[in-house]
C-alpha cells in the first residue's frame, strides 16, 4: 500500500488529507473511508485494521485524482523526532576523509525541516556556497517502541521512505555535533509516499540514486549500509522510546557534492532527484530562502 | 508568575493540569480560569491575555493546594524540540581539557526525555558507571520565531526554569554528536515550574548550585556563559523556525562529576538537586533503569 498526504494543487494551504496511490492515480480517503483518522500518524497509530480499511478504499472506487493534480506533501507532516545516522556507507565514510566508525553515529533533523516530495529547498541567507544533497532510505515507525532487539525490529516499521538529508556543509563541519547544519527549514523532503513494509520486502536490496540536473551522482544499494536498519532501532531504543511516526534517515552513500572535484554543491535553480527501487523519486529544486523576521 | 503543571500525588496517572504557584501553595487553573487552554503550549500559545488572565485568576481565590500535596509534572511536558547548548561556560570547558568554542555548539534531547521536577532519574541497563548530572538554566520559547535579531530575542522566551541535562558519559563521548549520550528517557527533569521573563529580569546573573546528596558540586553564576541566552536565539534562528513551548537548555558550569577526581559520578539513591536564584529548585533521585521491551 502507498499512504500520501496531498491536497489540490489550486489550494496550496490547505491542509494535508490522505490518499492512496494506485499506479498514477489516486483516492482520497477522506472521501472512501471518512471514519479513518485524517493524518498519518494518528491512521498508523489505529493499528492494522484502520490499515487494511484504507486499503480497502481502493476496491471498487474509481481514484479521484490523477498524481498530477495534486500536490503532495511529506508522508508524516509532524514527526515527533527525526534522527539521522551519519556515515553510514562505506563508500561515503572514504570520499570524506574519516575511519570507518565504530559506534553508530547520531544526529537529528529538527522536526521544522519537514518538507514534501516536490517542494522547493532553500538555500540559506547565511549559507550561500555550502548546500549539498544527501540521497537517504527512510523509514517512519508504525509501533511505539523500546528495547526492541534486532531481530524483531521489522515490526516496529509502518513503511519507507525516499528523503533528502539536505546538508549545509559549512555549518555542519565547524562544530562536531553536525546537525545545526543538518536542520534548515525545508531541508527535510521526504516522499514521494509511505510504502508500506509488506510491500517492500527486504529493504536492505534497494537501488538508490540521485541526480542533480539530470547527471547522475550518487548510486548505490541499500546493502550497502553498515548498520542496517534493525540494528539501528536496536540501538536507538536501548536509550530512548521511539514514537509512531518518527522518521529515521538511514545514511547516504558516496556521490555527495562536497566531496566531487571540483565541488559540485547545489545554487539556485538546480533539481535534485533521489529515486530508490520500489518507493518511487522525489524532485526538488533549490530556491533563494525569504529571510523574513518572524516574532 | 509561577506556572505549573501538576497533578494530585494520590492520582499518579491522571493528566497533568495547569496551576499558578502562590508562595507554598497552588491554584488549580481548571478551576479557577476554566476557559483557559488546559495544558502550557496552548495557554502560551493563546498570548498575553490568555496569562493576564491566569495571574487574575489568584486574585480574591483561596488556593486549593498546598505544594507538598501535588506531584509538580515539567512545566512543558510535551515539547515539540529540545535543544542543549554544548560548553557554554569557561570553567566547564576548562575541567573538560577542550579549547573555548569559536562557534555555538548544539545538540538535542529527545522529547522523550522529559521528566518532572522531583521524579527519578533511570540509571540505565546499557550504561551504570557513566551517568552524571548537569544544572541548567532554561528557557521556554513563548512565540513561534525565525530570524530574531539577539536585541529582540528577549521577547520570545515565555519564562525560565531550571533542568538537568542528565548525560551518559560513555554514550556521549564515542561520537562526536554527543547526543544519543544526552536523550535517554527520563534524562530531562525539568521545574519546578515555569516562571515568567517579567519575574526574572535579567537572566544573566542568577546563582546556578547543583547538589549531590547534598555535597555542593556546581556553583556559578549564569553571567559567565559564552554565548547568552539571546544569542543562542538569534544563532538558532538563523536555521529554523523555533516553536510556542521548545525547550533551550543553556550549558552547565564547571563541577561535573566526570571531571572530578575521583569521578563523582551517579548511582542509584543519590540525590541531584539543582538551584537556581528566582527560579527555585528541583531534586531527582537515580534509580535502576527497568528496562523491558515495549513493542
Amino acid at each position: 500500500m502507498r499512504l500520501a498526504t496531498f491536497t489540490e494543487k489550486t489550494a496550496e494551504n490547505s491542509q494535508f488529507r490522505l490518499g492512496l496511490v494506485d499506479g498514477g492515480s489516486l483516492i482520497d480517503l477522506s472521501n472512501n473511508a471518512p471514519s479513518l483518522p485524517k493524518d498519518m500518524i494518528s491512521l498508523l497509530n489505529a493499528g492494522d485494521s484502520a490499515l487494511q480499511a484504507a486499503a480497502d478504499a481502493a476496491t471498487g472506487n474509481a481514484p479521484q485524482y490523477s498524481l498530477d493534480d495534486v500536490r503532495l506533501g511529506p508522508p508524516v507532516t509532524n514527526p515527533g523526532k527525526i534522527l539521522a545516522i551519519g556515515l553510514n556507507y562505506a563508500d561515503h565514510v572514504k570520499e570524506t576523509g574519516r575511519d570507518l566508525p565504530k559506534h553508530q553515529i547520531w544526529f537529528n533533523k529538527q522536526r521544522n525541516c519537514v518538507n514534501g516530495p516536490f517542494d522547493p529547498i532553500n538555500l540559506p541567507k547565511v549559507s550561500t556556497d555550502f548546500l549539498d544533497y544527501e540521497g537517504e532510505l527512510c523509514f517512519v515507525i508504525g509501533r511505539r517502541c523500546k528495547h526492541v532487539p534486532a531481530e524483531r525490529a521489522h515490526e516496529v516499521i509502518a513503511g519507507f521512505c525516499v528523503g533528502n538529508d539536505v546538508s549545509v556543509r559549512d555549518w555542519q563541519r565547524r562544530v562536531p555535533t553536525m546537525q545545526i547544519g543538518k536542520s534548515f527549514d525545508s531541508h527535510g523532503p521526504m516522499g514521494p509516499w509511505l510504502t508500506t513494509s509488506d510491500e517492500v520486502g527486504d529493504p536492505h536490496n534497494l537501488e538508490i540514486k540521485t541526480w542533480v540536473n539530470g547527471d547522475l551522482r550518487q548510486h548505490s544499494n541499500t546493502k550497502h549500509m553498515i548498520f542496517n536498519c534493525y540494528e539501528q532501532i536496536a540501538h536507538l531504543t536501548q536509550v530512548f522510546t521511539l514514537d509512531v511516526g518518527d522518521v529515521i534517515f538511514t545514511g547516504t552513500p558516496d556521490g555527495v557534492g562536497h566531496a566531487m572535484t571540483p565541488p559540485g554543491l547545489l545554487k539556485v535553480g538546480d533539481v535534485v532527484r533521489i529515486e530508490i527501487e520500489k518507493l518511487g523519486a522525489i524532485e526538488n529544486t533549490v530556491v533563494p530562502e525569504q529571510a523574513e523576521m518572524v516574532i
